[in-house]
Order: structure tokens, then C-alpha cells, then sequence
């Protein structure tokens, strides 16, 4: 059961021209697969988002972990971060996580899960505890954004989805146009909560937006705004204060665990972090000031899906909640966040997802499915899915061809709106 | 692969006359064998204390268990739960531990891992992330006592071993016994930690016994006091001052958080716990308080050996130690505490176990071997150790002939002793 060789394909993914705290998606996304194989000629594979640095530093840790066992995973690891010793991993302001360790860590996790699943023909929920609930509750991702939809919805793409095929090309802009972009996807994927990726407009626009889904879908439906962390002490606690009556979370209005502990003192909404707590470390002064309510867990930005069960059992002991954050991701990484969602003993929102932006497929077995906005956990060996080579392929292609080596939204905001720059607080 | 059956044995196993803050042990100590099997034939075994209401407790609810499947163990386990919703489990001041949930639980959650273990071929730790280590160290653990063993080392008394069968006869009082105690234990095992314990004699001759401990093996081998919670703040301070240049730890000195934390502030030595700090329920309190610096994991006690692994990481992540309790065990004990001190990634202390003072022996393995020590990873599927059926069936009999249905050190201390009473705090 040793590890004898393994694959690092960077690819680019079709991406719409999503808005955001820090500008504007380019038309494609970069992930980054691996492939580890035993010498059974059992392979694991796992997706992850692919920023600088990542793919190679995957290959030179993989190098040298070729004769280790996944089933002695804690050590590989570990293995796997003394490798990276040197390496900087600070999360720094950028609205995404780009730090190479932990995504390393993760990459190496969920292969190694992967392998070993099929390995025990089991699946990777049944590896760790097995699964509270075989349908996953995701929520609906309303972004602003730019016209074009950047690809097609070419697949699954029946009658209720027909609406959203359509939808997802529109611009998005005015609290109307945020009704109009939830309804259609609500429609065509059964999501039972909904939200909002904020930081684009002025606060009270996007407050605007958040009471329009409100007098749309009623207060059955919970509803989110995530302003990545964008705003003043002053704005946080004044929209927070207006939005209370209507939000499930607000996540991360203000940057940092003291201005989040201020605001979360100052309003009622329950606050949620990904930006602000996102690690172990982050963890005790997060306890200390009580800076959330809710963690927003992320395989890839926690070292993996045994570590995210451990943070949960935290959240758990500490009275935090648990959530799941989302970046534009195809099947492979779908797969881990739903047998993550699946072990996790108390769940209390629906995850966050990017499916329905994406119109690429990376597995044989195409996109998930959606019952309810819902996802079974795939009744198959490991993560449940299997790569197509093909697709694989020409989605590495579109890496090599695309010219891009890193998320850079702020260039690509420049080009529809010159001499705009990023701000870590804009209101 | 779904329970179909289970057996419940209660066990009496020889236990000599140790003495504990308690009072004395029993000529015998109680333990609960629980067997599962599986509709595949395979087996899964667990060991655990026997208190008042475990055995029938774990009997009602494993007949509702049957047909669920030891790979769904967090439902399976939430389902144990459920049943025993009713079950009061307050902690108490009791210097052991005697709450049924959790030793249900954990009956549960071990036997079910060996049997995963089995069906899979793989070791328990590898079902948990491997092992980080493969030798697991342990420390001498020295008690006061009466004359005689209770039994004898019919077993492995080769001869470094035939010194301590003699010297386990023996009585224990002074220092100068304390230290022949511990010399004879050494040589047998190749400990290189000692743990007294104590809440037995007056605090200063107990400290006297660890200064003579320090003087005979030198500053290279640790040492730690136990004194089960039995002080005053007063004492704990003065005599923690005392034993400051010479403690690993000191655990318990006084009882509850808030104590501990006192204590704590005015000495240097770290302080442990296995009864202040005893839940996930305990632990808020315990990191706002900074009430210790070590946590013992016990995987009797948290629910089994994954949440002991959980509470490792809350450990390592607010900075608090991990070290391990034990009660009078055998084999099957062992054999979990081997996996779980396999496991810990970050494994401060070398663990605690009763091993040398047991003379039973309920494995066709027989008792474990030290070498240095340090027990090694049994290399077999599951917890690696196989019921023999007459040690079995043998022990059950002590447990239906010798009339005890809890432990009660009170009693027997009275049967020495006449009117002594247990204090909560007594120096």
C-alpha cells in the first residue's frame, strides 16, 4: 500500500465574470488536480484551487513521499510539511486563500482518502465515521456580475435547469436583477437558502438586494451577504444592524477578529468568518474575543476533511457554528465538500457552492445532481468519482493556453473599469 | 456488515491492596468485556470499568443496535446516545471516573473499530490516521500500599521480571519504600517516567517520597504526583512550591477549575487533570480559566479513542499538553490505549497504566511486553488481541462469586481502618 508514482495537472476552468471584493472573475478559473497511485495500481485523486506556487510545490512534495503509505496518513503528512518548512504561509489581505501549505496538505489528504476508500471499497465518509446524512444541503451563490455566462450549461440541462441556463448569462446588478438571478436558480436546483457574495456595491445597495430576496422568497428562506470583509467597524454595525431582522449570517463584514468581535457585540445577526479565522491558530483568540458565531469550514484551506471534522468537534465544544465556504470548483472538489458534509455531526446551514457558475466537467460522471438543492453522497468506493482523461486533457490545455498562473481579479476588473484597484477596507 | 449479536461479560479481575485517596482497593477489580458480531462472523471487542449500571446499561442498548452498521459509527454512536438520553451522568466527586454514557460509548466505538479493523486487515491506529509511532511509552505508576499482590506474575516473570514479583508483595509507605517500589518496577518494564500517586499520606510525606525518587533516579527521569484532588489551595500552592524544582507535573492537587487555575498561577510545575477537566462540556471553562496545562485523554472516559484524538488536537491548538490515565485494566485496555498513544500526533508525556500490579490475563496474546518501557503496536488486524474464551469465562466467575458490583474503596479501607471516611478535601 505505498505510493509509487503520482500526477500534478494544473487546469483552467470556464468561468462567468463574477463580481467581487476584489474585482472581477477572468474567464477562467485555476485548479489544480493530483493523482497519487500505489504500487496496486489503486489511484486517489483530489482537486484544488491553483495558486502560485502550488503545482510545483505539490510535484516536489510528492517526489519525495513515493514509497509512503497513505494508510499511515497522519505521518505522511507531517512528512509532507516538514518537506514545506520553508515555505510562506501567512493568509495575508487577498479575499482568497492562497497560502501553498495548507492547500498542499489538503491536495495530499483527499488523494490519499481517495486511494484508500477504493482500496476498502468503501466510501471516503465511511472512512471517517460514516455518514449522518446521505443528501448534502447546499445554498444558492448569488454574485453581481458582468454579461456572458463564459460557457454553456451543455450539460444536465432539463427543463427546470433550461430557465437558469438562460439566466446565468444576464448581467446582475440591481436588487431586481438579484431576484431574478436567485429565482431562476432556485428553479433549477432546489436551494433552500441563499446567498449573496457582497463587497461589489455600496453597503445599503447590497442591503437593498437583501431585503428585495427577502420580499421574494419570505422569511422561510434564510438569506447570507458576505462582504469579504470590505467594510468599516462603523458600516459593519450599521448595515448589521439594519439587516438583523433578515439575516441567517452576515460573514465577514469587517477585517480581523477584534473589528469582528466589536460588530458581532453590536448586532444581533450571528456573524460567520472565512477570512478571519481561518486556521487552527486563528482559533484560541477567535475563542478569546469570540470574534464568530460560525465557522465556515473548507477542506482545501484546513489541510483537509479529517482536519475540518476536528474543527467542527471544536465549533461544537466552543458553541460556534459550522458552514462551508466555496470557490469556483468542479466535481472532484464537489465530491470532498459533499463527504465532508456528510460526516459532520452537527451541520447547521447549507454549504456554499459555485456548481451552478461552472460549465466545465472534469469526471465520468459528469456534474452532480441537485434534488432539493441537495446532493447524495455518491453510493461509490472513495470520493465517488472518476476522472475523465479527455476532459482532463482540455481543461489542461486551456491552462497552458490561457497564459494566467494566478488568480488576479483586480487586473481584470481594470479592464472593464481602468485604474480600478483593490482595497482591503472600501466602505 | 451489520451487528447481529453481542455479549456483555462482567469481569473480576485480581487486583492487589493499593491504596488511593479513595481508601483501598478491593481484592478485586471490576471491568465489562463486550463483544459485537457481525452478520459476516467477524467479531469486535472492547474493555472497560464496570461501574454500578454499565453492563445493563450497554446490554439495553446494543440489542437496539442490532442491525446497524459498525461503518455508520458516528450515527450508530448518536443513536447509543439517544437511547441513554434518559441516563443521568454527572461527573461527581467520585476520585474515579463511574458516568455510564461515556464508558458506554466507548465500549461501543472500540469495539467496533476492532471489528473494522478485522473486516479490513488493517490495525486500528490505521483506521485513525495511522501510527505516528510504533513503540508507545509508558510510565512506572508507584501507589501506596499494604502487604501482598493479590496475585501472582504467573506470567513473562523471566528474570528481570521475578524482582518485581517479589517487590510487588510488599508494602509501601515511606520514602525508602517508595523508592524500592519504583526501582524493582524499572528494572522489569524499563520505565523511564514515575508517577506516584498519591492523596494518600500527609502532603509533606508524600513530597518526601518524590524528593527521595529525585535523589535515587536523578534529574533525567521525570516524575508526577497525584494526589487526587485531596488539597486545600493552600496545600496545593505550598506544596507545589516545594516540588516545583523536581515535578514533570503535578495532577489534581486541588478540585475543580477554578482551584486548579489559583494553583496554577503560583507555582511553576504544570498541573494535570483527569478530574477537573473531564468533558468536552469541561473544556470552555477550562481554556478561559487556563484551570491546567495538561490534559490526561482516556479513551474510557471520552467516548472513545476518536475523541480522544479530537481532544488532542483542541489540546495542540490552545496549547495544553496530552498525557493518559489509567484504571486497573487488562489486555484488552491496553491494546486501545497502545492505538490511541499510537495515534497522537502530539504526544507530551509517556502514558499511565496499571499493567504491573495485574496478575490476570484475558488474551490468547497474553500481556503485553515492555521493552525500554514502551509497548509496540500489536502488528495484527483490529486491536491485534483475541478473547481467550476460559481466562473469559474464568473471570466472570470471580465476578458472579465475589459479590461486588462497584467499587467502593471506602468499604475496604474500613475493613483496615475502622471509621475511616472518604473526604473530598482533606489536607
Amino acid at each position: 500500500m505505498r505510493i509509487s508514482d503520482y500526477t500534478v495537472t494544473p487546469i483552467a476552468i470556464v468561468d462567468p465574470p463574477l463580481r467581487a471584493a476584489s474585482g472581477l472573475h477572468a474567464p477562467y478559473a485555476l485548479r489544480v488536480v493530483l493523482e497519487i497511485a500505489g504500487e496496486d495500481g489503486i489511484t486517489g485523486i483530489s482537486e484544488n484551487p491553483c495558486a502560485q506556487g502550488i503545482p510545483e510545490t505539490l510535484a516536489r512534495v510528492c517526489e519525495r513521499l513515493k514509497g509512503e503509505s497513505p494508510l499511515q496518513l497522519t505521518a505522511l503528512l507531517a512528512k509532507a510539511e516538514d518537506i514545506m518548512s520553508a515555505t510562506d504561509d501567512s493568509r495575508g489581505d487577498s479575499p482568497w486563500d492562497q497560502r501553498v501549505r495548507v492547500h498542499v496538505l489538503s491536495a495530499l489528504e483527499v488523494a490519499c482518502l481517495d486511494y484508500l476508500g477504493k482500496r476498502f471499497e468503501v466510501r471516503v465518509c465511511d472512512l471517517l465515521g460514516g455518514a449522518v446524512r446521505e443528501a448534502v444541503p447546499f445554498a444558492a451563490y448569488l454574485f453581481y456580475k458582468e454579461l456572458g455566462a463564459g460557457g454553456s450549461l451543455g450539460f444536465g440541462a432539463d427543463d427546470t435547469a433550461r430557465g437558469w441556463a438562460e439566466a446565468r448569462q444576464r448581467r446582475m446588478k440591481t436588487p431586481e436583477e438579484a431576484v431574478a438571478q436567485a429565482a431562476a436558480m432556485v428553479e433549477a436546483y432546489g436551494f433552500q437558502s441563499i446567498k449573496l457574495k457582497g463587497g461589489v456595491l455600496d453597503p445599503d445597495s447590497e442591503a437593498d438586494a437583501i431585503f428585495a430576496l427577502r420580499d421574494h422568497f419570505g422569511p422561510e428562506v434564510p438569506l447570507r451577504l458576505d462582504p469579504n470583509a470590505l467594510w468599516t467597524v462603523e458600516t459593519g454595525i450599521r448595515i448589521g444592524k439594519k439587516l438583523d431582522p433578515v439575516l441567517e449570517y452576515l460573514e465577514d463584514p469587517v477585517r480581523g477578529q477584534e473589528n469582528m468581535a466589536i460588530v458581532r457585540r453590536a448586532i444581533e445577526s450571528p456573524l460567520a468568518t472565512n477570512m478571519c479565522t481561518t486556521s487552527f491558530d486563528d482559533l484560541p483568540n477567535s475563542v478569546k474575543l469570540h470574534s464568530e458565531d460560525v465557522i465556515l469550514t473548507d477542506h482545501h484551506f484546513w489541510g483537509g476533511i479529517k482536519p475540518c471534522i476536528e474543527l467542527c468537534r471544536m465549533c461544537q465544544t466552543f458553541g460556534r457554528g459550522i458552514s462551508m465556504h466555496s470557490n469556483s470548483h468542479l466535481e472532484v472538489s464537489l465530491a470532498a465538500m459533499v463527504h465532508l458534509g456528510a460526516c459532520i455531526p452537527q451541520l447547521d446551514y447549507a454549504l456554499d457552492t459555485h456548481t451552478p457558475w461552472q460549465s466545465d466537467a472534469l469526471t465520468q460522471e459528469g456534474p452532480f445532481s441537485f434534488e432539493d438543492g441537495s446532493i447524495k453522497v455518491p453510493d461509490r468506493p472513495g470520493l465517488g468519482v472518476t476522472l475523465d482523461r479527455e476532459a482532463l486533457a482540455s481543461l489542461n490545455r486551456n491552462y497552458l493556453e490561457c497564459g494566467l498562473k494566478s488568480r488576479d481579479d483586480e487586473a481584470e476588473m481594470q479592464k472593464i473599469e481602468p485604474g480600478w484597484t483593490f482595497q482591503a477596507t472600501r466602505w
